[in-house]
């Protein structure tokens, strides 16, 4: 293939930014769908834009095609993943670009969904339409990263959010915690919540804090609320059960609930009770794979550290948010992660691809846990992204 | 006094910027003094340098002019603090540049020695000479900040240094610490005790380490070695009292310290040892006076968790570096600040002017604990220090 020219290397990823940002406004909203934006160009100018809202409904070419109508003759499509081949709930997109008549495509991304799988651009080439795939594919993949690590490891994608002090308290000795971490972090925390699909906690922060695990943002929308509670000691009155009525709650339990107790809490609306056959321990894996298999991709995990300590250790968590408050308190009060046992320093959990900002006024660090790794054949044109290869 | 020409303020930066470089080369070596440098320029040419190498030797401006020879005559000199204009072990400096004969007088930042105080350019003014202060200002108060707090406190300038996994812990629940940070973050810390007078650690972090204290850079040297040792626990044959010839040790104990083993220690070599008349903790604020007394005005606090709390809880440390590894080890290891006890949450010890970076792999964080003044009369030129003002 020849060298892309300069400025028409820019045009396609300012309209693939374009494309990106219209695919981030349904975050949260499409599970088990990854978010896909779409955009048509013709005589630079945008002719027609979409996304796709909402697992069932129409995908983010289809809108863009509407709106665009008989301008997409002849136009470039924008589409931040690979259009899809098959008919799914949906006819295939490829096949509504052919049939508008568009000129060229440009995909951030191939599909990783084993159903399409670089089917859509054979469809496309095969129709004698270009197909520039790569443009802007960090950003598309780090968009994705939950549907990219669902749809490969059936398994949801785990992001542990945690917060503590600078000399790693997330508490006093008196144990206090009424605030890490400042105001700002905090509000960022319910943007999370807005955009992941459940969030997790463990019993303990239930009894400790009683939260209401719902997203105060305007126009937010509460996540699935899951308590992993092996012995079913979470009260009936928690806020997390009466809280929300537009979200479910979700009690994990084991063989070790007690049977009253089960009863009581089985007349709740909104409650849905997973009791697994275990005697004590909630297997978290086979948990979370019951989340996928509910079309759940993502998992706010906030806590506490017995949880967050188990997770890690079944390598279940595939990133880490943490706030540092950039203060003191001292003590022997706990540390986020007592539930994790790692004996030696040069045994340590590593973090790749760590990034640190100060933006929210405390010190606010991103890592992975997992291994991501590259993809790099030769039609991606050197983008990459975090899934594993195909 | 008239707008500054842009170009000549970008000129001054330029020399001062290299009499700064010149101070730095003598970090560690000059207390009680300050670190000064001094570039002589005559026609955009530097024509002579200089920097104060060590208390009782000649000052930088007297280096600087001493290399200019005649070339001085007509010159600017860049000075980074205030020349002196009192007779010490050494004549004043500001007559020295008069005699010289230089044209104009560029310095950074006024000596808040009271013995200098403004001094230095009212007798320049007197002889007619143009003096021009403020320049780099910030830059010259960090590098003499030890300086500038023992000086207008009478109490050494401490820096805390700490190192900790992300979640917050100092040693695995085995108790296990090698390594915590990584190689780049630990070679910086012997880059510390190459500048610092004083390396202060608890018996405790001698006792479970045993270390040598000092610093193995090239051409690094050692500090003064101080060990808090109320009740003189520390073994004779402690690394630290045997691996230095070059620095002596101290040991500050009470009158818990055993008779017997007093007089043991009292016959080793290169080692004092100071015992406060209290019955079993060091007076921690007594003894950084003492340490003032001495003329050294620079203290790194490398712990532990009991020393390092006592002093934070007594508001002797003023600055903070932490090395935050990205790992997580988990589990009810210690955390740094074990011996600070702040109750709640609200009355946590805030870090001001964070700086945080990735450059040594680990996330490197830099605060203050004690409040600086911003020092902005007139004659500064909107300069400003880390000293109260006088």
């Amino acid at each position: 293939m020849q060298p892309k020219n300069t400025s028409q290397k820019l045009t396609d990823e300012i309209y693939m930014s374009k494309a990106l940002e219209l695919a981030a406004l349904a975050l949260g909203r499409t599970s088990p769908n990854p978010v896909v934006g779409c955009v048509i160009v013709k005589n630079d100018q945008i002719v027609g834009k979409g996304y796709h809202r909402k697992a069932g409904t129409p995908h983010a070419e289809i809108h863009a095609l509407s709106e665009a109508k008989d301008q997409a003759r002849g136009a470039t499509a924008y589409v931040t993943l690979e259009p899809c081949s098959h008919f799914g709930r949906t006819p295939p997109c490829s096949d509504a670009l052919i049939r508008a008549g568009v000129k060229r495509v440009v995909v951030a991304l191939k599909d990783p969904n084993p159903l399409v799988a670089g089917g859509g651009i054979q469809r496309l080439h095969e129709a004698g339409i270009p197909v520039e795939v790569g443009v802007m594919s960090h950003e598309a993949a780090m968009l994705n990263e939950a549907f990219f690590k669902a749809i490969t490891t059936k398994m949801p994608f785990v992001l542990y959010k945690t917060a503590l002090t600078l000399d790693g308290k997330i508490a006093t000795e008196t144990g206090d915690s009424r605030w890490v971490s400042n105001e700002s972090s905090r509000r960022y925390v319910h943007q999370l919540r807005n955009y992941y699909d459940v969030i997790l906690v463990g019993s303990g922060t239930i009894l400790r804090d009683n939260p209401a695990l719902t997203c105060r943002l305007p126009g937010g929308r509460d996540p699935i609320r899951l308590i992993v509670d092996g012995e079913l000691r979470i009260p009936e009155n928690s806020q997390v059960l009466t809280s929300s009525g537009e979200s479910p709650c979700i009690i994990a339990t084991t063989k070790a609930a007690p049977i009253e107790k089960l009863k009581q809490l089985t007349k709740l609306e909104n409650l849905e009770i997973w009791q697994y056959d275990t005697p004590r321990h909630v297997p978290v894996k086979e948990m979370l794979k019951d989340l996928f298999s509910r079309g759940w991709n993502s998992v706010l995990l906030e806590g506490g550290g017995t949880l967050a300590g188990t997770l890690i250790q079944e390598q279940c968590v595939d990133k880490l948010e943490c706030f540092i408050a950039p203060k003191l308190v001292g003590g022997n009060g706990p540390s986020p992660l007592s539930g994790l046992h790692i004996p030696l320093m040069s045994e340590a959990i590593d973090l790749h691809d760590l990034q640190v900002d100060t933006t929210f006024g405390d010190i606010h660090v991103t890592g992975y846990l997992t291994s991501r790794q590259i993809i790099n054949d030769e039609n991606s044109k050197g983008g990459y992204s975090c899934l594993p290869e195909l």
